[in-house]
């Protein structure tokens, strides 16, 4: 482990809990404040959750200490990093970040996890919009290592991409602010596939997700995109790859749907995933999903 | 294992030797074909290598027999099911379907692995269109379980998902046939925008792939596309999310890229995956690949 961090939760929510969680697994102290004192008072049983998964998952752990703060200047006593998970409001965010700005030292990062807004809008009206970084959990972020970061100060991005890096995250550094970053483009692109899929009665929600499930999500889990048409160009590679199917990529891609959820789409999806969910509800289906992740990072811990 | 089948296989090439491995490993007698000797003759040779993966994997196994048919109508003795793997050429596999019409009984199936052609251009001429299938494996197909069945006959299909699971595979049905099936559509709007992202320089090659492998790309193994929608609503489900979010990711469809494949794009790829290869030839990458796809394989095995 590095050195030992404070670290400000400050947006008490589940995203929060969940980043508690994997600072405090990793040894870090956690100081966490909300400003609703109901989130605040619940915030020590939704961290159990998330703890009680990644102690299931295993490793060396010396656990930090989780402290409920009094007030903000409180929660934000020592820090050296503020993970902001507020609602996705430009202007609340901008007002809590000058409420931290007026209490912490300049060499603090205050790290926003939204996935709704760019930096550009975010940093308006700071003092020190340096140090301000978008750093963007995927969910649920105790289980799956993405973290999307978006900063201008080269130095600021990287001891941040260090420390998510040392709590076992993996830390993908964007050259441009994009609304959606990256995992967010590629799904929301893949998902409207997936619509168009269902709106045009080739396969029900329930097939399309079997056959992501099966093939192209379980290679990806391994093998990223662009890497699989280098290998799928054979002994040519990638650049083997686009001058043969360079043309019949593109021409694919002008056949792609663009779907409308329109009413009649809207219900097929509803009923397709009623019928996927098989009388599970949300909260067993939730459990399903961590089981099969937790049962993942223990294989990449022990393969590590 | 359900009945001993015997399976000719038609095209020798790696897709015929994963195949191959597939179900001689579930129990079924392997009768193989190429109109290429040189092929054939390698056939032995190139099965091994899958047929030593799933080994690596383990489970209960009877191995069933490989035999190298003399000519077409040798492999096509005593098989239920044609599994074909000609080159992509529609005219070439035609004839291949003409030929083998002409030699085997009414209830003999033909599936054809073709990624590239819909059925209903591929049964053309034939005396028996419902006996043929498209079953589309995903690469490589003895690690990545997912087969793609159109067809038109209902008893003929039912046949082919019983068998596909039964070899440990997943088979989904279209009810509609598309090019691309549906796994090679979600990659190409998957990639479509991972080129965007490069293209507009908001992250590179490496980057891309990085943060699908860690974040959507890892979830999408476990979770599909829609039903990760479902959970991202909350209490309200899919409804709940379309209802409130349904506008948003309306407008994210509209925001995503549509690249062409310029030089300067090209070059980019090019560049970006060679940078992330990192000197690793294709064939590492490969086996780099299929290492983790079979401790995948084994932790589903366990998990069953």
């Amino acid at each position: 482990m590095a050195d030992k961090t404070t670290v400000a939760v400050v947006g008490c929510g589940l995203i929060g809990a969940s980043w508690a969680a994997l600072f405090l697994r990793a040894g870090h102290d956690v100081r966490a404040w909300d400003p609703d004192p109901e989130s605040l008072g619940g915030f020590r049983g939704r961290v159990a959750t998330p703890l009680a998964q990644l102690e299931q998952i295993g490793g060396p752990t010396v656990l930090g200490e989780l402290h409920l703060g009094a007030d903000l200047g409180d929660a934000l006593e020592g820090a050296r990093l503020v993970q902001e998970n507020a609602p996705e409001n430009v202007s609340l965010k901008q007002d809590l970040y000058a409420q931290i700005e007026a209490r912490v030292a300049d060499d603090v990062i205050i790290a926003s996890s939204t996935s709704a807004h760019p930096w550009s809008h975010l940093s308006v009206g700071m003092k020190r919009p340096a140090r301000l970084i978008t750093a963007h959990p995927f969910n649920p972020p105790h289980l799956v290592p993405l973290v999307e970061i978006f900063g201008t100060d080269d130095a600021v991005v990287a001891w941040a991409e260090a420390f998510y890096s040392g709590i076992g995250s993996a830390p993908v550094r964007l050259k441009k602010e994009a609304v959606g970053h990256i995992a967010n483009r590629l799904a929301s692109a893949l998902w409207r596939e997936a619509v168009h899929i269902v709106a045009e009665g080739i396969a029900g929600v329930e097939a399309v997700d079997k056959a992501l499930v099966n093939g192209p999500g379980l290679r990806w889990s391994v093998l990223g995109a662009h890497m699989a048409y280098h290998l799928g160009g054979g002994a040519g590679g990638m650049a083997g790859y686009l001058d043969h199917l360079g043309t019949s990529q593109e021409k694919r891609w002008a056949s792609l749907g663009n779907p409308s959820l329109t009413p009649d789409v809207l219900e097929k999806l509803v009923n397709g995933v009623t019928a996927e969910a098989a009388g599970r509800s949300i909260a067993e289906l939730e459990a399903e999903r961590d089981a099969a992740l937790i049962a993942l990072a223990k294989l990449r811990q022990k393969s590590e």
